[in-house]
C-alpha cells in the first residue's frame, strides 16, 4: 500500500517541487479544479496594481506604446507558443476560445470553399465541449455546412469526401481522454480535410506539436492550465501556409481594426494583416491579457527544469497515483474510471464515474450522488467538480485536474483519503450537498 | 475676452464638480483624450486587488458563484442602460464593440434576409469608424449583402427598397457630429431597414434614447466615455422584439456556451437564451469586465446631481468654451471647426481641422502639421489626439475629448492657452515633434 509518508517523499524528491512557489495556492485547499480555473501566480496581484494603477491611472492612451499594450497579443502568443509546437510570431493571445474558434473554423471553410467547394461537412466528436459544436451548429447554419457527430472511435470511417473539416478537442473535458494528434491529423489529411485542434485541455498541461503534427488550425484557453486569470484572452495559432493566404480577402469575418495590415492608417477599406494577426478583431481587454503573461511566465521558470517534457512526465505520475490510490482504498463504493489508463491517451485529469445504482438514498433519489460526493469533498476543502451523465452512455463524473505547476504527490494521496473518508462516512447524503448550483 | 479667473469661478459654482474626486486624473496632466481611453476611476486599484487577490487567488473557481462573476454581464447592463435608454435585463456588457457589432449586424441581416429577403444592401457613412466598416465588409462578403457608403446627407437618399440594414455610429469619431437618432431611425423604418448604432462616442456622454427612438440594435464601448479601464468590455443591446425572437434559431453565428438557454446543462444541440444573453459567447474576461463596474459607478454617483442631462449640459458648456477660446486666442493658425456649432448635432468633443497651406516648414514638407502640434501639446502636458485625413474632403483634425466627469473649465482655458503657445512659439516645428507612431 503506498502511504502518505511515501508520497511526502516523492514531493522532497521532485525537482518540479520549487515551481509551486509561484502560485497562491490557498492554505488548507487540495485544488485538482485547475482544468477550470487554474491557480493565482504570485506575482498576479503585482502585475495586476502595476496595470492598473500605474499604465492606465498614470500613463493613460499613451501606455499603449509606453507600456506596449500593443504588443501583449503577439508577446504573449510567443511564450505560449513552445508549449504547442508553434514557431514565434505564429501565436495571438486575444478573445475566448469560443470566438477564436469561430475565427479557425471559418477560416477552415473559406478555404475549403474556395479549394475543394465539393465538401460540405464538418465532422466533430458527439462528446466535444458543447461550446465547439454550439459554434460549428451556428456557423453550419449561416453557411450552409453539415456537422455531423460522431463517437471518438468512428472518426475514421466519417471521414470521406464530403468532409471540409475536422474539428476535435485534444483533450476531452469529461474523461480526459487524449487523441493522437499526429495520427488523427494524418487521416484527416489522406481523406482531404483541414483540421481544427481545441487546445483547452492540453496547453500547458501536456506537450503538443501542431507543427509536427501537421495540423491547420487551433485554439486554446488562458485560464486553464495556463494559469491566466478567470476568463484570460484565449489563444488562436493557424499554419503559416493558411494564415498568409492573400487570395482570401476574408479569412474570417471578424474582421476589425487590429487585424488590418495598417490597423492606424484608419482606411475605410478593410486590408488583413498578413499572418496570424488577422485574427485580431477589436480592442482587448488590456488587464486581462495582461495577466496571463504572469501565468505563462511559470512555464518560462520550468524551462531549466526540463519544461513540458518534464511536467508532463510528472503529470502523469500524479494521474497514474491518483488512479492506484483510487483502486487500492476506495473500493465497493461504485467509481469506475472514465479516464484512459494509456499513457498516450490520458490528458492531465483524472474522471471518475460513479455507478446510478451505487446512487445515494435508498429510494434511488440521488441518482448516482457524484454531485453530492463532490460537493461534501469541497466542503472537506478539496476541490474538483461534477459533470453530469445524460442517464445513458454518459455517466456522471467526478473530475480532478492535476496540475504539475502546482500540485504535488502529498496533496494526491490527502485528496484520495478525503474521498474516501466522504464515501465511508455517507455524509454526502446531507441534504445540505444536494442543492445545485451553477458552476462551470 | 474671457479669462481663466471666469474659468475657475466656473469651477467653483459646478454643481458636477465633486464627481472629478471620483477619479484619479494625473497630476500636471489636462486629459483630453476620454473619448479614447477615460481616466482611471479612484476605485479601481481596490477593485482590481480584490478580484484578482481574493475572489481569482482565494475564491477560485468558487468565485464563478461567491463573488457572482456570472452575473457581471447582466449587472453591468443594467448600470449601462438607463444612459442609452434602455430597460432592465435589455443591456449586456461583454466582448469588444468590434465583435458586438458582427453579432447584432449578423441578427439584423438574419432578421431580414427572413423577414423581407429582397433586400441585399447595408448603408452606412463612408466616414464611420473604420472598424465597422470592416465588420461589415466581412459579413456583406460572407452573406452575399452589399455594403453602400455614402455622405452623411446622402443618407436620406440611400435608403430604399434594397435596404436592409441602415448601421451608423451615433457620434462621428473624426468630427464629434452627432445623428439624430430619432429621426434617422425613423427614416430608416420607414424605408423598411433595420437600423443599428454604434454608440462608441455617446454612451455616458450624451443622452441617448434607444426605445424611444425605436432603435432595432445598439453596441458601444466600456472604455471611452464609460470609463471601463484598457479594452474593457462592450455592450451590446437589442430591442425586445428581436432578442426575443424564437422562430431563428442562429439570430447570430457567435453561439457561444454563455449564450445558452442553459449554459450548465452542457447539452450537444444550441439553445439561444431567450433575451439579450443569446449574445454572450465564450467565457469573459472577468477582471476587466469587473473594473468596468467602477467606471459605470460614477454615473450612478451622478445621478442625485442631474444624471446624464446635467453631464450633457456640462459636456455642450464645456465644447461651446473651448470652441469660444479657440476663436478668441488662436486666430491666423489656419484652424477650423469640424464639430457642429449646433447643439443638437454635437457630441461630446471639438475637433479642429488644420488648412494644409497652414502647415508647416517653409517646403510644406509637415504637411497640416496637426501632427506635430498635438505632439507638442502632449509635451506641454495637453493630452488631445490627432486623427489624418484623407489629403482630400477630410482634412487633418485635432480631436479634443471633454468628459464632462472630470473636465472643468478652468482646463480647457489653460488646454487652450497651451496650444495658442504651441502656436505662437512654432516649437511644434522641432523635429522631435513629428516622429510618428501608433496611437489609438
Amino acid at each position: 500500500m503506498t502511504t502518505l509518508h511515501d508520497c511526502q517523499q516523492r514531493d522532497a524528491a521532485d525537482p518540479l517541487r520549487p515551481l509551486r512557489e509561484l502560485f497562491s495556492v490557498p492554505k488548507g485547499l487540495i485544488y485538482l479544479d485547475g482544468n477550470s480555473l487554474g491557480v493565482m501566480p504570485k506575482s498576479a496581484p503585482a502585475r495586476a496594481a502595476q496595470v492598473v494603477g500605474q499604465e492606465w491611472g498614470q500613463g493613460l492612451i499613451r501606455a499603449w506604446n509606453a507600456a506596449a499594450w500593443f504588443d501583449l497579443p503577439q508577446r504573449l502568443g510567443d511564450k505560449i507558443a513552445p508549449l504547442i509546437g508553434a514557431g514565434p510570431g505564429e501565436v495571438v493571445a486575444t478573445d475566448s476560445t469560443s470566438i477564436n474558434l469561430f475565427k479557425v473554423l471559418s477560416a477552415a471553410l473559406s478555404i475549403a470553399a474556395n479549394d475543394q467547394p465539393a465538401r460540405r461537412t464538418i465532422v466533430s466528436e458527439r462528446s466535444n465541449f458543447p461550446t465547439d459544436l454550439y459554434i460549428a451548429e451556428g456557423l453550419c447554419a449561416q453557411r450552409g455546412y453539415t456537422l455531423q457527430l460522431v463517437e471518438p472511435d468512428e472518426i475514421g470511417a466519417a471521414l470521406g469526401t464530403d468532409t471540409a473539416v475536422l474539428m476535435l478537442t485534444h483533450v476531452n473535458y469529461r474523461t480526459g481522454a487524449m487523441h493522437d494528434m499526429a495520427a488523427v491529423t494524418k487521416a484527416a489529411h489522406a481523406a482531404g480535410a483541414l483540421v481544427v485542434w481545441d487546445l483547452a485541455h492540453s496547453a500547458g498541461a501536456v506537450p503538443v506539436d501542431l507543427t509536427g503534427a501537421g495540423a491547420d488550425f487551433a485554439v486554446g484557453c488562458g485560464y486553464k492550465y495556463l494559469n491566466g486569470g478567470p476568463g484570460a484572452p484565449a489563444f488562436v495559432w493557424a499554419k503559416p501556409l493558411h494564415a498568409q493566404r492573400t487570395d482570401l480577402r476574408f479569412l474570417q469575418p471578424l474582421s476589425g481594426w487590429w487585424g488590418h495590415a495598417a490597423p492606424f492608417a484608419f482606411t475605410p477599406d478593410y486590408q488583413a494583416a498578413p499572418g496570424i494577426e488577422r485574427s485580431l478583431c477589436g480592442t482587448q481587454p488590456i488587464v486581462s491579457l495582461a495577466l496571463l503573461e504572469c501565468g505563462l511566465d511559470a512555464f518560462k521558470a520550468a524551462e531549466p527544469l526540463g519544461g513540458i517534457a518534464a511536467l508532463r512526465a510528472k503529470s502523469l505520475a500524479l494521474t497514474d497515483l491518483f488512479i492506484a490510490l483510487v483502486e487500492e482504498r476506495c473500493q465497493g463504493f461504485g467509481l469506475g474510471l472514465a479516464t484512459p489508463r494509456d499513457h498516450a491517451r490520458r490528458g492531465s485529469q483524472v474522471c471518475l464515474t460513479r455507478e446510478h445504482a451505487a446512487g445515494g438514498a435508498e429510494d434511488g433519489s440521488l441518482g448516482s450522488g457524484a454531485f453530492a460526493i463532490m460537493q461534501a469533498l469541497i466542503a472537506r476543502g478539496v476541490i474538483g467538480d461534477y459533470r453530469a451523465g445524460d442517464g445513458g452512455v454518459h455517466k456522471d463524473i467526478l473530475r480532478f485536474g492535476l496540475t504539475p505547476l502546482y500540485i504535488g504527490y502529498g496533496d494526491v494521496w490527502n485528496a484520495v483519503e478525503q474521498l474516501r473518508q466522504v464515501l465511508v462516512s455517507g455524509e454526502w447524503k446531507l441534504p445540505a450537498f444536494h442543492q445545485q448550483h451553477a458552476v462551470t
